[in-house]
């Protein structure tokens, strides 16, 4: 037998039955009513239809029915599908018929989806209501399901058994259904906890979103551990503040720009947060300046910054706590713009376009290898040959590694530039657009040059009523980065086309240049 | 692809290449020599003719060597048999024979045994010499091996990929090939790491012998996060604290008895043992009065029990440094006689002999599932049947469970005794026997009884020149235990039979009063 996912409730069911495992608004339940709870709402399920490996949605802000509905799902045999909240009727219409999900639950936050989905989505035949309030017409009570059902035995699955079809909004295109296992969770679980970012007193906040993997690792880390969970709805920062303090919090993940607000906060002074141990982070890397204050606010807790990918579920590197106390300490370090090294069930190589592993300080192609590698793509078998190439995952982000193996993001693989053998990173062209005062946003691509094979191109949106000319943006470039890394032309539109996760869609952007021509990547 | 042994090696080689790696009398070397090693030794050994799984056997004290065995062999694909340095020539060649292993590895120390291992094993063909001093004729030089071998890539070895079969002495019969998966290893590992029980920082001593799992999940759990290895070829308490103080030791394991030895030991008082933060222990409850020396001796030590057992690759249950404080900090404390509770991939349950899990509080064997449990006996189907069941490893150990989930062992259920339909631990028995003052050792056994079921009797070995009758000794267990409990018979003897490792062999002394009849259990 190998990993699986629901053996942490066997545990605290036999070893702290009485203890806290949920606090949400006003309600709350130990160990013992909630295994209890999965056992039914497992019942309940297969009741319903759902047999080994069906997909189950849920479209719902954060709760403690969304942790039943993971390990509920779990404990019956099924696999999780969780809702990107931010999606649009059609999005998740799209993703319920691509993996066949026929059971869906939903909160009051976002019922009045549930009239288009029921029109868009073939494969969606029974909704759940997890809200307050009325039950709305057509939709069975998750609260009667759950009382109602018999418990039933754990399912027992493991290993490579399918736990979860996780989709990723990806900027090309379609999403993907990321199909994760049991031991792609639970091996990402362990090593979580054995980086020392989660503790068996632990109280953890879950505030970001947990319909993603972010929030998702953390959870399933403090599960392994046995800790409390606090439950909140969804992200605010004066509402982290007083979880926080009110709760004496000792674990939470957040995303960089949610640390900002928190800290910022007027609130923030006022608040005792000294309770916090482990602040983890990702998403993106975090600035020195909100580093500095959010380790004044936080007076006694570490900082993990997690780079990773839905793919890798999700941990690919770890900026430990040292890591961050060293950075801070030497005003030379570089440290805070690494993504870390490897994580504990992770292993790390930055290859060339052939595949190879490439000498350290070079940039290249990130790979990752583990068994926290996804078993593929739903239905997608091409893109899974594309990403999985004998057991790497080719995250597609470019990136070099330092002589001590700290990985730095540079760009995405595919924003990539090649001008004239020379790689221009899109993201350092567009920091240095950033940095003039007319530029609101921009993106930064690669078009044909039959010169240089590829020639940089900025596509540029100005603040409101600002002004500038593509020379003179040009020549600001020129001021802060390489000449062969500057726009060589300048495009100025009103906005950007973005993916529904916010997601500036470079490949939107690239194709009208590149009709007829084929580029090495798309 | 699932957990596996090598990826540890591939981060550190990544992110420290320069950390000293092992520290072995006057040697060392660093981690980017020891993977460089590692890989040569797998080419040395694939050249040897080690194939996928093959078993490759080490019979020598601790060392580095004994560290780059276990990795060299999981990098080349094979796996380790590694030997009971307390066995006899005999025992070694049935081992050897029994899972077909070809290649061994000896020292100086044992290279006396290979003769007669030559001349008694059928599947030995290749001898390894990894001592000091002239190469016995026959032996190919271990140091010569590896210096002009091509160094391999990893085999890729992961999950339920074979990575070793280690043998248990067993106090029935032959000993029995434990095979044990990468998944096995690799989760113990981490969980041993989950629960704070080694760290990056770590500067671990080897000096438990390393033939055996104990050592093996602290050796897998260093390397898995980086670790710096100390290694002293075998257990004294003055090399114990000798080594603690020179390298400053951080984590260690023991059994209670060498703990004992150690903090007894007239150096103690004067030797600098504040470096020690994990002081794990298995094999054997601790006796509270040697606890609380230790205690003193290791101010900083966190004290972890581990029971298990190779079968479990080992952890079933983790008795935690925050229980031993528990402990000793509340007088009318029981835990330190427990076990501990399910560790982080253990699920445990107390079963009745017909499989079902019974109360808190009731005695019943103790089963274990999750993914430490072996993939079954090497060549013994009906061994493996009688042990797994459904995934449950049935471990033989009469235990029962607490309120919080605590296991206490009792007995090994084989010896437990029924007598009028009550249970009849041996254990408990001989402790009160072990009180009287004419006693050297005693074996408690149940006997066929027509009116009973089973009778208590005692095989009884007396102290030198001490006199004592049967009535005597039955009336000294009256003032100590229930009169059910007490022996009926009493038969002094000599000595009591023992198997290699000194485990007394009951079912020897059962045998004669068995004769032509059936017991539930032998």
């Amino acid at each position: 037998m190998q990993l699986y996912m629901t053996q942490a409730l066997h545990r605290s069911r036999q070893q702290q039955p009485e203890r806290i495992a949920t606090i949400c608004g006003e309600r709350q339940q130990t160990y013992a009513t909630f295994v209890e709870r999965c056992a039914k709402l497992a019942g309940a399920l297969q009741k319903l239809g759902m047999a080994k490996s069906d997909r189950v949605a849920m479209l719902a802000f954060n709760s403690d029915h969304y942790l039943e509905f993971y390990f509920g799902t779990w404990w019956g045999g099924g696999a999780v599908n969780p809702v990107n909240i931010r999606w649009s009727a059609a999005e998740i219409a799209y993703s319920l018929d691509d993996c066949g999900t026929r059971i869906l639950i939903v909160d009051e936050q976002f019922k009045h989806h549930v009239p288009a989905l029921r029109a868009q989505s073939k494969s969606l035949a029974v909704v759940i209501y997890a809200g307050a309030g009325e039950l709305p017409e057509g939709m069975l009570s998750y609260e009667h399901l759950v009382a109602s059902a018999e418990p039933v035995a754990d399912a027992g699955c493991h290993g490579d058994d399918l736990a979860g079809v996780m989709y990723t909004g990806g900027t090309t295109g379609f999403p993907k259904g990321v199909m994760l296992s049991h031991e792609n969770l639970a091996s990402n679980a362990l090593a979580w906890a054995a980086a020392g970012m989660t503790a068996p007193d632990a109280n953890t906040l879950l505030i970001a979103p947990m319909f993603h993997i972010a929030a998702g690792v953390t959870m399933n880390a403090t599960m392994l551990v046995g800790g409390t969970f606090v439950l909140r709805p969804v992200f605010n920062p004066q509402a982290t503040l007083a979880a926080v303090q009110a709760h004496k919090i000792t674990h939470l993940i957040l995303v960089p720009t949610m640390i900002q607000l928190t800290v910022d906060h007027a609130d923030a002074a006022t608040t005792d947060l000294s309770s916090v141990r482990v602040l983890a982070y990702g998403g993106s890397v975090i600035s020195e300046a909100v580093l500095k204050r959010a380790m004044q606010r936080f007076p006694n807790a570490g900082f993990y910054q997690v780079y990773g990918m839905t793919e890798l579920a999700p941990i690919a590197t770890v900026l430990s706590a040292e890591d961050h106390r060293r950075a801070t300490a030497d005003p030379k370090s570089t440290l805070l713009r690494a993504a870390g090294r490897a994580g504990l069930v992770s292993e790390i190589r930055v290859v060339s376009p052939d595949g190879h592993e490439i000498s350290k300080g070079e940039v290249g192609e990130v790979t990752v290898r583990g068994p926290g590698v996804m078993l593929g793509y739903w239905n997608k078998p091409d893109a899974t040959r594309a990403a999985l190439q004998d057991g790497w995952m080719h995250t597609g982000d470019a990136g070099k590694m330092d002589a001590d193996g700290y990985l730095y993001i540079v760009d995405r693989v595919k924003d990539m530039i090649v001008s004239g053998g020379e790689n221009v990173y899109s993201a350092e062209v567009e920091n240095a657009l950033a940095r003039h005062v007319a530029v609101a946003a921009s993106a930064v691509i690669g078009i044909p040059d039959d010169k240089w094979g590829e020639a940089v191109h900025a596509v540029v949106v100005l603040k409101p009523s600002a002004q500038v000319t593509a020379d003179e943006l040009i020549a600001h470039c020129h001021t802060l980065i390489a000449g062969y890394k500057c726009p060589r032309s300048v495009e100025f539109r009103d906005s950007l086309p973005v993916t529904g996760a916010g997601k500036i869609q470079k490949t939107e952007l690239r194709k009208p240049f590149w009709e007829g021509r084929s580029r090495s990547v798309n």
